[in-house]
């Protein structure tokens, strides 16, 4: 038996956890239990299932402190933030609650019996159902958000999905708390054995990928690993949905205007954008178009870095990887080192640097991710170049401009470009701290994403969903969204939107 | 250079068509032309869009003589069902026009900014936006309503994308045919160059789905050469998505309450459904489970299988391959000959075809698609039997159920079976024949369809969009239809769902 070890990173200490990795034989029990709880989940209505969800988020609250506090050991990430994190995670849960019971994201649509061009046309009732069990890999740096406990679980089981989830490496300890108050909190409120279960073990992770019974894949993590898991998919006798948020450099671009209305402000909004949580978010800025002359702004920037404390990394991996990028960077992409990253004193610790190129020098090897609290600072004098280096950037989740609006004109173009290559386009902000609601898009063209899909958001459900057509049916064999005297969510009956009618 | 060739299929003669197979470098100039027009189509508004869509379907109408006969010319269709195809192709561009000018597809969110759990939120507002160039590649079986001007193009165009259609070999002037009205009846609206081409030839074919400036490939055909199409998307740099309907047995389920109630018309009926278009329908009831005993159904489909006359299949490819899957299912399947296809005086033509089989006897090897005018008689004692023989069969688009109302118990768990294994599931009539219509769902899992979509209703449009968030944006900047003061489409409201006002 392997055991599954953990590390601290502020000291590099590790210790074993008494976890063992989960075998084939128990991936393939877990698997067929999940396959089996389907059916019954299946069968309770929305109101069971938006209470499933909220007895989870109440579960997790329970557990606050001794969450945070494993999370802290395991990650080096702040109380403060894994504290906000949880908020977060419980806030997501509740809101996806509130969707099921809307009930807007079935699409359902009802084509009453009928004449057509084409002679008489049939009784044709169609809703969103969900598709079976869904395993879902969490990152390493959202220990709650993203992971056991995170988006990705909580819009799989809105759906009406059982999760299997895969432990991250770099937090197991966190994920078998999360998984267990999750666990205890659904056994509680009488979901089925099966609807929720974890597995530990990269080789556990493969194995569940390649899983018969598993219909989706949720993942979020490097482009390297996501391309092993779409390897495996691809040789699976039935492909499945691979949801992949992958790998993310979030251009930002700083115009000639907006450093004279407010340069002070954006710098200090910059620094913390990209070093927040030692720059180990999906969204931070990594690389940043300043104007030439915007010396002020860039002192401000190398003044914070440097006397900015070591922060630690969320593990060894990831450590080695920022070195040897941040070197690559500089030895291959010919970047100038306006601030050198500190090690600090004990762990994976570090403090934040920048680097600087010309616009006109940019080029693919100066485009590499580094997780971490880098920033790559490209000069410019002319919108024009901006442009022109912005298609060696690969595709971002997000794209952000500082503008005034006296500019508009001159960066129509450019917002353009912005739009093409993103999944959102944020104005005078930051990319960083993601607002989980309604509209929101986290996703966006290869490789930030690899299908147009969003894994934050109400619509993220829409993944782990399929849709069904009913024709002719009786109405006692419809689900109950799709009868004619059910009012109680939004429908397209005939063509025309409707609104809901009276409690779902 | 390689011409390329058409073939009447009831006489099997070929003749040269004078029409050149597009050359690698042409391909890649009708792709970047694709690609500068792009730009342009998304400025325009959705209600030019519809315009376009109906100008478009205008075309067809005024061209519709031609079309039928070369259509009957090159698919050995009759003019009946190639003059009922072209009307509903023409209606799906006109419904198309209309779900644009309503709006509902756009899926609008506004999230206004505003206090969160986790502090201050954003104004973030999303809605789907076009993703670019789509390749189309039509079926042999419907020359119009899944080719040319099919049910991709008029969902890929409604979107807002340019189209770059791949001829089928089966009909290649009526592909060039229908694609000169619908180009004519563009460039006359005012479309921008390379809003619509065409490309000619296999190789063609497979350099249009590898060119980076295509976004995605609707398909439309069976399962090998659609494994050879994803092959070579998963070679590409930047994956992109294939939207591929590839293969149904669509089974057909007659319980013995049906057969004593109606058992000459649900006769009457599969024979019309598995022999109309000479069986050559995606939807076709390639399977149907009939209770033992009931011998007189059985006779009535014998009877007028074997009285049928001989139609031809659509070409040789078609035809050597229904003899050959037919034989294998008698040989490997070890079906039982109830009426031996009977090949024609000319061409590729047979009549119809019946084996039969016990549902014990029901493996893999019996369960093969055999495109053409054959149906595989299951007979059964118990539901029962039926449930463990559906196992042994490939998902379906479609799935059908006849039976009385008395016997709603007894099926209510097949019933359960035939969602999990199809896209729609039919009650009491028949699978062909497909409505087009809002709610309308063709598409199943795997081997149906290799996603969760749908090619036929209009939320076929689905695919060819991608969701984009602006945060914070200005006003001027938005999109019109995310703008505070624009009603004119449906769109959730901090959370709230709220039907257009005004015209849009």
């Amino acid at each position: 038996m392997t055991t599954i070890t953990t590390t601290d990173p502020r000291t590099a200490s590790t210790v074993d956890t008494g976890i063992e990795a989960t075998s084939d034989s128990e991936v393939a029990t877990l698997a067929m239990a999940a396959a089996a709880s389907f059916g019954e989940l299946r069968r309770h209505s929305r109101g069971w299932r938006a209470g499933l969800l909220r007895a989870v988020a109440a579960g997790l609250e329970s557990r606050r402190d001794e969450l945070v506090s494993v999370a802290e050991g395991e990650t080096g990430l702040s109380a403060a933030r894994l504290g906000t994190e949880l908020t977060r995670t419980i806030f997501q849960l509740n809101l996806f609650a509130d969707a099921v019971i809307e009930g807007g994201y079935l699409e359902a649509i009802i084509d009453h019996a009928g004449d057509t061009p084409m002679g008489p046309g049939p009784d044709v009732r169609r809703m969103l159902v969900p598709i079976g069990p869904v395993a879902v890999f969490g990152s390493s740096n959202f220990p709650f958000a993203f992971s056991v406990p995170g988006g990705d679980t909580a819009s799989a089981l809105a759906a009406g999905n059982p999760v299997i989830v895969k432990a991250h490496s770099s937090h197991p300890i966190t994920s078998r708390a999360a998984f267990d108050a999750m666990h205890a909190a659904a056994t509680a409120y009488g979901a089925p054995d099966g609807t929720l279960s974890i597995v530990y073990g990269q080789h556990a992770g493969a194995t569940l990928v390649a899983d018969s019974r598993v219909a989706a894949v949720g993942f979020t993590g490097s482009l390297s690993t996501g391309r092993i898991l779409l390897d495996i998919i691809e040789r699976r006798e039935r492909p499945i949905p691979f949801y992949g948020e992958l790998s993310s450099l979030n251009p930002l671009i700083v115009t000639a205007g907006a450093i004279e209305a407010r340069g002070d402000a954006i710098a200090d909004g910059l620094f913390v954008s990209f070093t927040a949580s030692a720059g180990q978010l999906c969204t931070k800025p990594g690389i940043a178009f300043i104007p030439r002359g915007a010396d002020e702004l860039i002192e401000t920037l190398v003044a914070r870095a440097t006397d900015a404390p070591a922060q630690p990394l969320l593990n060894e991996r990831i450590f080695n990887a920022f070195g040897e990028i941040r070197q690559r960077l500089v030895t291959e992409g010919r970047a100038r080192v306006l601030v050198e990253p500190q090690v600090g004193m004990g762990g994976f610790t570090l403090t934040p640097g920048i680097l600087e190129i010309d616009a006109a020098d940019l080029r693919a090897s100066t485009t590499e991710e580094a997780f971490g609290p880098l920033i790559v600072i490209v000069r410019y004098t002319r919108l024009g170049e901006v442009s022109s280096a912005l298609r060696t950037i690969p595709d971002s989740l997000t794209a952000t401009v500082h503008s005034e609006s006296s500019e508009r004109e001159e960066i129509t173009t450019l917002v353009e470009e912005l739009q093409d290559a993103s999944g959102r386009v944020v104005f005078n902000g930051f990319p960083t701290g993601v607002r989980v609601s309604w509209g929101q898009h986290h996703g966006g063209p290869w490789p930030a994403t690899n299908s147009a899909h969003t894994s934050v958001g109400v619509t993220a459900i829409r993944r782990f969903l399929r849709p069904l057509a009913w024709q002719d049916a009786p109405e006692a064999l419809l689900p109950a969204e799709l009868r004619d005297s059910f009012t109680a969510v939004p429908r397209r009956v005939d063509g025309v939107l409707k609104l809901a009618i009276g409690a779902s």
